[in-house]
């Protein structure tokens, strides 16, 4: 779909700079673009370091004036938002297609009590049990096993192998990735007489609406009410989150991130990758804890953690800063040690010396 | 199953104070709690916080006389072990559903050489390699698959996609949760002429008795003996535990903990979550390993292991509490230089005098 | 298959020592061998420590040399490789069981629109997606998943319940272990008034020869290009590779280690386990991360980087080392200030005393 600059242009809304009748073919990142390209740039310093040699660039009007422009550079066009606008190029070229409806395949296992919407893909493999209800629009893809009983609300999409567990939530629009495992049984032993009772887990888990599960993220089940996700909260692949937990709303977590059981969090809270955090902590709204962080107690809101155990960043930042002067405060201090003997010696030779002249 | 408070008191077998006519239909947490539940407290400081307005509490009798109590005060029931009555009583308002007795269904995969025990249930989309050998009463889920020759005692339940490589060894009462891998070829390569050289991986891996496997948890097989899981010991979700591991007996790790190879423990060994363990270390008996640590080599019978890498827990704290030091001791450090060249001016200034007085 | 050590040295291309005519039936770890077993040791240490009683040992020429030997010892085989000889003498005793021709089960699902190599094995419950192309003599497992348009090399292993998303590129002789998902969306988003919004993720993986995926492991789709796998590359179980990574070739990662977006690496790269690798990072040619490092910005060719966040090795070990002095370095700073004190009064009182004596 090869397009000429000037109609993107009029696509994005943006303003040309440069030769409009130039054609591209699709999006590019800035380091494998060729002339056929279009890319974007996020500040003056990526434009300047542009190593491929794209058709067109897509930047804002900062960046356009911080940088000099060559009759022969790639024509430009000039945007609010970069990023946006780029997505709507790459969609433009790479247009997603359009969602088949392939019905309930008669290779899919369907308990004959669940209730299906309108609407609804069951691919080949996906196994739903009695009792289940899904709402309209929904795909669930091969391999995918629900559960009995468990709801889904509308256009909610299952990727293959995924697993819900008896009785699981799950709001309207929540994408769950391959693999990924919702509300198995939370790790509660009791040690009668040296052995492990386990103790049943009789709650379930909560995906609100919006909320995306990644690859391989598992989301325990409570012992009595709900592990719950909060709307539109995004974990990425590999994340645990343990039973009792409270996710509030529009949380984004890296993979590999840990919560422990009965944790509790306020609104876009953000975690880095392969952060842990301790059982009944809480993390305040807005707060952001950093790469590996690991967390007990309260983290307030707004706040930015770092470090194991973790606190607040700058005096994190201070804190490791001074560590790495340990070395040199070793030596300082042995050179301090050294110069307080030589004044002990230099008084003794004083004391001496005046006891001596007294003497004399 | 709306109960009075004396009914329940009777099933739980303990002493009622205040008005045994209340009657209640669940269990709850103590957050969540209306009139109509019944809640456990486990301390007199959670006594008094109770949030909610339960319609009953169960608690111990040092709880109950450490807080005074009202005419008007939800009726309690006193016993030695709240935590064990209350998930009585939870067991009493949401019985357990009876395990169904589904059999073999037609759209399960079994080999005709499979041996399947009495009382099994293998789901649709299950799948039985050939050689596999079942014990009695066996729940396996949709999706999971195992592969040839793998033995499975008795009342094992393999939950939705987990994974059972070839030839692993599985005791009576074990569960495995879904997604779940067991018996994957241990990590191991040569590295010959530039290119890695695959270490075939002969051996297996024993699950022994009571042994429970959380939701991703991988298990991988022995390069000639196998890797083995002891009796009774627990893994939560997302455990690595790697080749020719020898875990003992009643252990329970928490999620994303990590055993590299060839790691032996003792029993009763605790981990808390997203531990490392490197090749060939021992964790001996009652020993438990604090979240993230690092370990290496020997961890002794009975100790608490912190930090990376990791050192007794009494150790760590003091170094930990005195690298949060470190600021300040930089401060006084300079302090003292400047005090310590403060000294040797007015030394320098004596020595000058005396000379000068010896002079004079 | 019993075999007289004799005829194993000659298998081996080994030097016999001691009785050539004992036979042994399997290979054994040295802790666990009977006279039945021939083991191998790395090292005279090892081969002192030897345990079990063997009935052969494998061993290399300056181990043989280094430890003296009695008429009653196992016989040995002495030759250049002992690792080497011992697995060639597993794969005698173990030999692998021959590839099984199944073909494609009437139990898997194929598209009809899907190319199939020859010779390929497509098990039960398999599902090969719309328009996608096997190579020759590919293996894949019951509950494995490949999505449309994939495209797999000659001699691929799919173990089950694998998952590939969409149009990903598989080389020849790659193994993909249980439950790993290649090519999950990656992990962006722009927060828009206040909601995430997902960034479409049109690009896709290519996992180049000879490459393995651990069980569990997720490798993300890129935002436009590819993430890559290079040549030979081994991934552990439960590795994190989040979106357009570019790995070199002849990687080895063990478990547990995540890298967030954007990452590059030369060949030849070792992590060891739970390393986290923050975006946009790049590890150079031939170096090597230690267990659980945290690392950001760039890593040298050829270094070895430890600690969160990560230095080179040396500099983390001395920082280390001085880093447990510190409680003893606060002892001193205390003495020394007391020293320090102790000076201050002694030439107060010089001072005193000189001004007594001179007005005297």
């Amino acid at each position: 779909m090869r397009t000429t600059v000037q109609e993107l242009c009029e696509l994005l809304g943006g303003t040309l700079a440069g030769d409009g009748s130039v054609t591209i073919d699709d999006v590019a990142s800035p380091e494998s673009a060729t002339p056929d390209h279009i890319v974007y740039t996020a500040s003056p310093a990526q434009y300047r370091r542009l190593e491929g040699h794209p058709g067109a660039v897509i930047l804002d009007h900062e960046t356009h004036e911080a940088c000099p422009h060559a009759e022969s550079d790639a024509p430009r066009i000039l945007v609010e938002d970069p990023q946006a606008a780029f997505i709507q190029a790459m969609l433009h070229f790479r247009p997603p297609a359009p969602r088949q409806q392939t019905g309930i395949s008669p290779h899919a296992f369907v308990d004959p009590s669940a209730t299906i919407g309108e609407d609804c893909n069951i691919h080949p493999g996906a196994h739903i049990g009695p009792g289940v209800t899904l709402g309209k629009g929904c795909d669930i893809h091969p391999g995918v096993v629900i559960a009995a009983d468990c709801r889904l609300g509308d256009n909610v999409t299952v990727y293959p192998n995924a697993v819900l567990y008896a009785g699981v939530s799950v709001g309207n629009r929540v994408i769950i990735h391959a693999t990924a495992v919702i509300g198995a049984d939370g790790f509660g032993y009791r040690l009668e007489q040296g052995r492990f009772a386990k103790i049943p887990h009789t709650g379930t888990v909560v995906l609100e609406d919006d909320v995306e599960i990644g690859a391989g993220t598992t989301v325990d089940r409570a012992m009595i009410g709900a592990t719950v996700i909060g709307e539109g909260t995004k974990l990425d692949n590999q994340v645990m989150i343990a039973h009792n937990c409270q996710l509030g709303k529009h949380n984004a977590y890296a993979s590999q991130v840990g919560f422990a059981g009965s944790v509790t969090t306020g609104d876009y809270v953000r975690c880095a990758g392969q952060v842990g955090v301790a059982d009944h902590a809480h993390i305040g709204t807005g707060s952001t804890l950093g790469a590996k962080a690991g967390i007990r107690g309260t983290v307030p809101d707004g706040e930015t953690y770092h470090g194991i155990p973790a606190g607040p960043e700058r005096e994190q930042i201070k804190l490791h800063l001074t560590l790495r002067k340990v070395p040199e405060m070793r030596s300082q201090l042995g050179q301090l040690a050294r110069q307080v003997q030589q004044l002990q010696d230099q008084i003794e030779n004083l004391n001496d010396r005046r006891t001596g002249s007294a003497a004399a």
